[in-house]
């Protein structure tokens, strides 16, 4: 069984809460803690090795925990999603394999695409495949469309594998904190469209990727990880790309498993994330 | 101020420990722990934000704990080092110029070589250097004169920086679970002598370095630290040679930066390393 | 056009090469040339800009090479591959996924499983799958009957995503040079059975994968590529095995589009990598 | 003996030039080369295994390349070089010490700093150091000092190891091509001040440095080397400088040994680096 909690910070926290587990004869595997200084910001994961009432651990939780803390006591363990695409597949194909085997750790309810190219491999898995088009519609009722379908699957996260149009703050603030995006460059450099070429023209020594949650600033959500490959002057800007799509999957794969393993905490702009 | 407690697990641990602190009014900063389930072995190493009297601490905690409870209340901040060398300077001269700008969290009294050629490097440091060859006397005298010049200095720590002789079980068991290595290569592979030579002739693409505890077995003690850069077939075995170099400087830096930070608790052949 | 050369070192091969080329207006994009001073051999990998006759080229070449260079001008840009697997699917649904996606630069004529287990997804893409177990039958046959299946389909190469059964110095010898490998571990380390379990009882630091081409010394032929990731105490062996799977797949990826793209010579137990 | 060529690309150019060493009867024993497409440009870094006279070859090779063509032809074995810095010590230390081992391929002539912090550490190895101070002095004269300072020593190279302060058009233009920077960031991102403290509170999970060759606009040169290393939420921003200075030290040596043993050609900004 799982624990998050999340609060300010005050002497007795730990205390507190492994009391709690204590009392009832619940022994801790593995336990997680930090304190944001800055922010005075408590976070906490926590294993328990034996199965337990939750809804009875989070009353007595709240009971000696302050007021303000988030506690989650045995999240979901399989979350569902729904999946948003333009053309690219190596993300997508990556979650409907692992989906397929049970190894995502998530369910997909559906892929939404603005191009129909990634239809066929959906259907091949049998994932229900949503062609919206952007063309010769208002950017306003295109997210509609796209919004009103989400709900209908009410997913626990949104995931953007390559979805190449922007959102708007209004389509972003009604999945506050569920909408994750894997982004082409090691940001913050490179940000904005084509950061492959920029990278070919500054002649960077690496490349890189990363996954974040979205926020209204584009490109500026709180990273949920990183990471980047060595490049040479070899490459071409095509090469780069394509290099650069396995680091996107691999950091999109890493990604999805540290949420969807609730490793990952949301504060201020910024991730605390439990590896 | 830093605790670090090893015991056998059982439930209420957490509980225990964080009761003591909290009616201390010390606050945890951050808190690792881990349980060993295979050997029922529960580690935990504790920030707390404010000072405390150490041995009131320690009393309390000694009163909550199990009787096999190793309990380790604000450890030194600046460990004593002896360091054994043979010619090769890398991982040595990393050290003394880490020690000269305090930057090491270990105040290295002595230097002990087998050749002399690093002697005029620890006098530009102005650290003692003792030459003690291993031709002309037996393995038992040449280690005999060695100890007795260690125990003069009464060092926390002997690292042996590139110190190329192989030390006896009587040696090792004088100085139990004090002795950190450096080995060139990435073990288990290439275990023994001249290891960029069979990787070499193995025509690997990874060469390795690693850093342990030594125990009687050679090469196979408790290990603290491991990194890897890539090679390829361009590379001649002295090449391979100058690359394990850097790797073996960074990898025992990296190594005794945590030793010396409190972050390893050894047991059983293995390390739990709290990063 | 790709032009490989492979013969024993001797004075002007280069200008021999590249005068050839010259004379017939073609433009050197890319030159690759490397030596083995111990084992006096010459490798060259050349890419020229504009297509030309490969047969004139190969004559021309004859004429200014030494009488035991291999000539390989313009070689297949496809490869026709056979895949065999046990239970794992990480390995193969990646290739099947690229080569669905046209990015695999190979065809997979067929898969063979000694388990069915990876039927179903095989289907899913439209490729051929072969059951054939190993159960009630002696090895002799089993290899026999994979034989003779994989020579119908006349593969280039022959790749074993996860084939857990040892083969045989005989079948191995039908296909010389044509069998690639993927290996669970960092070799030569933890060569064998179990290498997870036996790097979680070792307490490394990292773990990795080893893709190599197969020879009749089980876990020794020439290594394509190896890769590694850090792990730490908190894993388990099961942890370590769902980590290294992800390593797995990234290394035997890279090692097919070396070999696919005509970058990867051997000679005597070792590759020439030419990324 | 090496041989570097530069310029623009015609067909022709590998069959002329290694005609010219084969009609010395000269082995090439390693060849990189490489063409820039975009800027039709060529380069080439030649190893011969037997040593020649310089001069004829430079002579012969001039008769068969374009007028264009930067021909050298066994560049210096040893770089003489200045190093400037400020206070910290990290990547002096590091030259120094490989200095002192003759491990560096460069000759320090000098160390200049802006504060005498490291004056001792440079004298402890016999190396000339020279406190130019930047206080109580116009920017225009206290780089007067500096130039004037380095004319005196000739050197090839002028290697910022943390030189804190930023230089004017007019003094890069003094030595171009010829200054080196290590700088304390994964350029592009976190360009200017404090980048440990912006990547902070950007919630980065990886810091870098970047070697690059200094041109006038300020942290935009041709990049030599880049490295990285993995972070996380549990470290301060002075715990990001720590490790960023590790990273710092590495990086620098790297792009050291790479121009000292001339294997880094500069072209419009970038660079082809022939690892």
């Amino acid at each position: 069984m799982i624990i998050l909690i999340q609060c300010n910070d005050k002497v007795g926290l730990v205390a507190a809460i492994s009391g709690v587990l204590a009392r009832q004869q619940l022994n801790i595997v593995s336990l997680r803690e930090h304190v944001d200084k800055a922010e005075n910001r408590f976070f906490l994961r926590v294993e328990v090795e034996q199965p337990a009432d939750p809804l009875r651990i989070e009353e007595q939780l709240r009971q000696v925990l302050p007021s303000d803390a988030v506690i989650i006591v045995n999240p979901l363990p399989e979350k569902k999603v729904v999946v948003m695409v333009t053309k690219e597949y190596h993300c997508l194909a990556d979650m409907l394999v692992r989906h397929y085997f049970k190894t995502l750790q998530a369910s997909i309810q559906a892929v939404i695409g603005n191009y129909n190219t990634l239809e066929d491999v959906c259907h091949r898995f049998d994932i229900p495949f949503h062609h919206i088009s952007h063309e010769a519609i208002a950017k306003e009722a295109f997210e509609q469309q796209i919004s009103t379908l989400i709900q209908q699957y009410a997913p626990d996260y949104i995931v953007l594998a390559k979805f190449m149009r922007i959102l708007s703050p209004a389509f972003v603030a009604a999945f506050p904190g569920r909408i994750i995006n894997i982004h082409h460059s090691f940001l913050p450099a490179f940000a904005g469209a084509n950061p492959y070429r920029q990278a070919f023209e500054r002649g960077v020594k690496l490349i890189g990727a990363t996954a974040h949650f979205v926020t209204n600033d584009l490109d500026e959500g709180p990273i949920i990880a990183q990471q980047i490959i060595p490049v040479s002057h070899s490459l071409t800007a095509s090469d780069m790309m394509r290099a650069g799509k396995e680091i996107e999957t691999a950091v999109l794969a890493k990604a999805l498993r540290l949420v969807f393993d609730d490793r990952v905490f949301v504060y201020n702009n910024k991730t605390v994330v439990f590896e």
